[in-house]
């Protein structure tokens, strides 16, 4: 192994410097690049190819829940952006203003949108007109950009890709509706394809959208005990309805203001698998979201039949699997270290030996199991292979995530876990700002939600110690 | 038809003015919206479709010719913009600046990308090294900026959705080759999918992008006799290699400069659609990127077991169409209308008699042939029909280009033609761009093509009478 390893460029170990670790695997493993504009990615070949995944996965999901796809322009006048009183406030400090077309300076700065709540509405004002015309369940798939001081790839950076479905509904029973349900889309979608286990929950009204009644969250555990916001379901009632004056005529012919969500996923999610199972190595894709499901190997590539054999192997797992078989000329020692790198579910080797014995060796980059399989059901097996590596994946973040979530009852235990072992802790809140706030301030935690499974954990504040009924999940966070 | 058309909005004839007529389909048929930015447009569920339509024949088309997707910054700062300086000139007055980063004023001015070459000049700068790592064969989606005078929807808007190429070969040949071959895909597609004809040709020095060597198009006739330029391959050279020094080691350990191409496609390509294909009751869309390729309505739809039938029938004929029942309580005449509005190539009608004679009418939106079919048998004749429709919509708009491309050899009979009845001409050029430049003073005609398929029409210039041994297509374009 050792050998082996040498041969790719070395990473940072994790437990060494955990954001070394992560900018050294996002850039050996040829997920992202810098640019010359700060902030600014390069997302390459094999990290845009998981993000393709990533959206056939969930732009099905949205289409199989009654969502169609548009698309706004990238731009908002200032103006526009400035009719909601509290998203303008959010958003303003944080935005891109274009004031020149060509040479000519503009009568009204464009800021390109950080999100699009105001061009949706924009729109909605105009384009609905009857009950009839409701629910709009309309989505859109695009960059953003948010001015942010500190970038990491993925995780925070000035311009990003992303999703965010904007709806408009007849009730406000509706819109709640919406705003669960595209959060269990979501969950589900994290659950079962990226194998993230997440906690839903309700954020709190310091950490909740701009412009928002609610804002729900989905949170996952990194690595490191930190926290991942992964993604956000906001119910608008209808506040931007009365500040753009999106009205319908109802059954009864009396104008209404119609309530809205919106809800979005983004980029972050690539930062998110990294952190979650990636490890020494470097990176562990999920099959369902891995670019490259099976490396396929040759060994002793130069002796007659192998890469024959091999190209043959290759056509039959094609058909099922997105597979590579590498055929250069760098060592299999070589190719081993890169396909760990880059986090391939499943490596086949194949060499003379395994020819005349009509098998293949597969080994898992989750757990480096090895096994000998007959040729004639190797694609059947890889078939299973890839399953349990999926199934494995979840429960292994699972169980991590649990053994790093923690209870407090006071400020020192909270304190003491932070610095210590970090991760989730529950612990009880008085719902006063105040407290969430000091907490802050004193353990660097902040409110990850109000989760729906609430627990009682004390009865009493674990910052001021008056009574309290919400139990909340606080961590460090991304 | 009468009593028919009036229930839904009518639309200006083409006729009567050609112009108006585009934007009522446009609006009419809920393609897009307009924005309160300057030239910029909502794209609504039903033109976002034809996009994703659009967007995955292509790419199917560019993965299986060995290209990957990556995504670039849509930021590009004003030095990186001014390192290619025929690049600069071309698209600096047409760019849209953000200076400001929230309340920040930038140390240096960034343009929305107009066209993403000097970024992706820059990746490969650092990203290439060797002759191992070439060719590169990269494709982005994204959406661009410029900042143009006069927009219309789809044809000509400050903002627009598209696919930019990007390649670096090793030699000059690799990139030719890369070049026409890109061509050759643009044409299969825009010919077998969207059922246009197009005449392929280089573009005169004039004509072609800023910092190609020679710039390559495809050209189509619109209804009204105006060319669309429908999409372009540009090949490079080592030209933009120079400016932004792009080497790779070659196998003799010499370092060589790449060799690279470009090819974009756009959301313009919908604009074509609307005006090949068109008519005065709206949208005709060819079947394979038709959002819904059967509209089935049922007649008396309150009588007893005709919804039930309805909806057995749009279960079967889901699995192989893109099928829409519409049950609303609009009469079956709106519901006509609508649907030819809309383009949909087939309508299926489902009345209480159909059901009872165990039969359905068939009605093509294309030529308004009416067939009673077998129900056992209408999933199959439907398919019969809708690759029928393809190829007749190919066929038809073959002929109108065909009898509306014309030959001339003096700048009368240009004049004459594109005063009484335009369309292309075909006539021989000396090659001097002075006389292209007259003939668009002249006649509003600019040169479409050198089609690689040239034709001998005269023995000199159609401008200034001198030697000559070129044919250009002319005409005047969107």
């Amino acid at each position: 192994m050792a050998k082996e390893k040498k041969m790719v460029e070395a990473i940072t170990s994790m437990g060494e410097d955990f954001a070394k670790w992560y900018t050294d695997v996002v850039k050996k493993s040829e997920l992202v690049d810098y640019s010359s504009v700060r902030g600014c990615m390069v997302i390459k070949p094999y990290g845009y190819r998981i993000w393709e995944l990533i959206q056939q996965e969930l732009d099905g999901r949205f289409k199989a829940t009654g969502h169609e796809n548009v698309y706004m322009p990238m731009f908002i006048p200032e103006s526009l952006l400035q009719k909601e009183k509290d998203h303008v406030e959010g958003f303003a400090p944080e935005v891109a203003w274009v004031t020149h077309g060509g040479n000519e300076k503009l009568q009204e700065r464009l800021c390109v949108r950080p999100t699009s709540e105001t061009l949706f509405c924009e729109f909605y004002s105009k384009d609905i007109e009857s009950y009839r015309d409701l629910p709009r369940l309309y989505n859109q798939w695009c960059s953003v950009v948010r001015w942010e001081k500190t970038t990491r790839p993925f995780l925070r950076s000035l311009e990003f890709l992303w999703q965010e479905g904007h709806t408009a509904h007849a009730t406000a029973e509706e819109a709640q509706e919406e705003t669960i349900k595209m959060l269990n889309v979501y969950a589900e979608f994290c659950e079962n394809v990226l194998a993230i286990p997440m906690i839903k929950g309700r954020k709190t009204d310091k950490e909740k959208f701009a412009g928002a009644n609610a804002t729900y969250t989905i949170e996952s555990l990194m690595h490191d005990g930190k926290g991942l916001q992964s993604g956000t379901t906001h119910n608008f009632g209808d506040g931007f309805a009365k500040a753009f004056g999106i009205q319908y005529t109802d059954e009864n012919n009396q104008l209404q203001y119609v309530h809205q969500t919106s809800w979005g996923m983004s980029t972050r999610l690539i930062g998110g698998l990294i952190m979650v199972h990636g490890d020494d190595n470097g990176l562990v894709l999920p099959p369902k979201v891995a670019p490259i499901q099976v490396a396929l190997i040759p060994i002793m590539q130069r002796k007659e039949g192998v890469l024959e054999k091999a190209r043959e192997v290759e056509q039959i797992l094609a058909k099922d699997y997105r597979v590579k078989l590498d055929e250069s000329n760098k060592s299999p020692g070589w190719k081993f270290s890169e396909y760990e790198m880059k986090g391939v579910p499943v490596r086949v080797e194949l060499g003379p030996k395994d020819i005349e014995n009509n098998q293949a060796v597969i080994v898992r980059r989750d757990n480096r199991e090895k096994m000998f399989v007959a040729l004639d059901s190797l694609s059947e097996e890889i078939g299973k292979v890839l399953e349990d590596v999926q199934k494995s994946m979840f429960e292994k973040a699972k169980t991590h995530r649990d053994t790093h979530t923690y209870t407090a009852t006071t400020m020192d235990e909270m304190r003491k876990i932070l610095e210590e072992n970090p991760g989730f802790i529950k612990a009880m809140w008085c719902e006063d700002e105040a407290c969430e706030v000091q907490i802050k301030e004193e353990t660097g935690a902040t409110s990850r939600c109000m989760p729906f499974e609430q627990e009682h954990i004390s009865d009493t504040c674990v910052c001021c110690g008056k009574p309290a009924n919400t139990m909340v999940y606080w961590g460090k966070a991304y």
